[in-house]
């Protein structure tokens, strides 16, 4: 059996028992908080994975590539949203993955995005479930709630036969810049507020609006109530990564995702060489503006026990340079050519893009399993 | 025929006029100072690419990883420097890629790495050529050219069965930093200095110095002379991007790669979105640092010609927030949901690296080709 000791270095490694233990955490803290979960596929992007954060239900996904649906639905899985603004051109392709059983729900934030959905699908004699995006805190992409142009849209989707409105949804990507779990509560309160009172005017236009979404693994676990909503998108909870530790949403031990490397090299100002450069752990500089600034990943043992001292200060293309935060000297002895260490990520999803396959251990050094992942759009 | 307008974006393009160009180019600068060119494959990652840089002829090429070496090898290629420090670990690897009847050139800045080399390979009756890795100006690895360890892992490297010297190398990775022109060739002499300086104590020492190696885009293209040089290591040139145009190193109608995008929307704020986030441009943000900071990509219209008041000034996992960098509102009947745009790369390394392929063009919209890549290590 291969060992964190015999596979090649960088890889990416993934221990189940702690992602188990993220999933179980959200499963009850959504159910909980009374609503379904529709888990973010972006994170992952493998069905070994995928399957988990469904606890085996059959359950609905959330996807921000078509790849990633496609991925989805040759997996055995009907239900998916499509979280990414959608355009003419990609219609086809939608139909497609809906011709397999599948229903592919599609976003849109304009009044020309979904008038050309619903034209394209109606040439087809096709139906596109449609939701309306809106921004809750100024963040990326979506209406403001109290824009006219959301019933406009409602009326359209509930009005035109290649289309049916869907619902509504957000995403309080803002909250990742939160300082206190109170800023996040916060946070989570303004996005649901944003989305249910935009339901209510929906609904109070003669529109229906069965699913009311939010979604944000910041605010799923600090949300004190989603009265109103339907459904959480949540995915970088699967695996956590040090932008979450630092916002307080887990603790480091949560974090079940790290990057095994190996020291290639010691240089004379005390620092050291790894080889995992930005191909392996990406060029996410995350924690860069919270209080405690992790450069590009906090260094473990093979363990996986955190060396609190010892960040990635650096990264090349394949080299990594190891620094002592507090700019000690780093004993070459301690850590002899070739020994292996682990790295935490800052972003889950970023470092993951970067490999095409999880080593999967369970708390040991024995690789138990190897998942891959789905890449490309 | 696909054409930038029909293809699913986001989308890597590569104009390979233009690359042509930037071939012809360094080919001719490295002829003019007299070395051999000895291309870096970890930019392209394309057989395409790589045989266009070698000009057809058998030639060396430099390599990133392993997963790099043994591509090259089994496309021909029989001259392989692996430029990463070399660990035991790596050496059966090494040995099984050089059983195919290529030369595998490793780099060590050690003792106790030439010794592992020697004794690993002893054991296994093969003979590693190894070069020394030397620090010219603190950046990364190596050994600092006046350090005694070099001669005594000279000496070691003659001496031992399994191992040969094979000259020195270094790389003026600080040379990215610079911010005239007279700083670049004030860095390509310290280059030079350092690694011919290390040949000549070498050879005094006895020790054979068959080659000795230079390279980095920026000091390749203004280094005055490199006496005492025998080949130069490049591999941005062949694409060039937004750090080397800002480095005066090219302009930005040298850029032979982009990343192809679809309008998504437009923000209140007067900001639009494009359906390229970090995972298709990457998160690098080389060009922080420069005179005129060009965020995450400066935007062209579809033709390739640059939009000089757009740049990609945020980016999610699938989403970029296009602003005009003098911060007025971009009008959205010029940018329709839909219309096609292409990003020019900061690091073209680490916007090529997201992607799995490169989808050719020649000055049209016609994709003429598609080029793979090799990822992974």
């Amino acid at each position: 059996m291969e060992t964190l000791e015999s596979i090649g270095t960088p890889a990416l490694v993934l221990d189940r028992s702690v992602m188990a233990a993220n999933i179980a955490t959200m499963r009850d803290r959504v159910r909980e908080l009374g609503v379904a979960l529709r888990p973010h596929v972006k994170t992952a992007k493998s069905i070994d994975v995928i399957r988990r954060m469904l606890s085996g239900r059959p359950g609905g996904v959330t996807v921000s590539t078509l790849a990633e649906a496609e991925y989805c639905v040759e997996h055995g899985i009907t239900d998916v949203l499509y979280a990414v603004g959608i355009v003419p051109a990609k219609l086809d392709r939608v139909a497609r993955i809906g011709a397999r059983g599948a229903t592919i729900t599609v976003i849109t934030d304009s009044v020309v995005g979904a008038r050309a959905v619903a034209a394209r699908a109606g040439e087809w004699g096709l139906r596109f479930p449609v939701m309306i995006e809106i921004d809750s805190d100024g963040h990326r992409a979506g209406l403001e709630p109290g824009d006219p142009a959301v019933v406009e849209i409602g009326r359209l989707l509930r009005d035109e036969s290649g289309v049916e409105p869907a619902g509504v949804m957000t995403h309080a990507g803002g909250s990742y810049g939160a300082r206190t779990a109170e800023a996040i509560t916060d946070a989570a309160e303004q996005e649901r507020a944003a989305v249910v009172g935009v339901a209510e005017r929906l609904r109070a236009a003669g529109v229906p609006c069965p699913v009311v979404s939010v979604g944000s693994t910041p605010t799923a676990t600090r949300a004190r109530d989603l009265t109103g909503v339907t459904e959480v998108r949540v995915g970088v909870y699967v695996f956590q990564d040090l932008v979450m530790a630092g916002l307080g949403v887990c603790e480091i031990g949560d974090i079940a995702l790290s990057v095994l490397c190996s020291v290639i090299g010691h240089r004379r100002d005390g620092r050291m060489l790894v080889d995992a450069g930005w191909t392996a752990l990406s060029r996410d500089r995350g924690t860069a503006s919270q209080p405690v600034d992790q450069g590009y990943g906090l260094v473990c043992d093979l363990a996986g026990r955190p060396i609190p001292e010892l960040i990635v200060a650096e990264t090349n293309q394949e080299h990594g340079i190891v620094a002592d935060r507090y700019g000690r000297r780093i004993n070459p002895e301690h850590f002899p050519l070739g020994r292996r260490l682990r790295v935490l990520p800052n972003h889950a999803c970023a470092t993951a893009t970067m490999h095409g396959r999880y080593h999967v251990v369970d708390g040991t050094a024995a690789v138990v399993e190897v998942w891959t992942r789905v890449g490309g759009w």
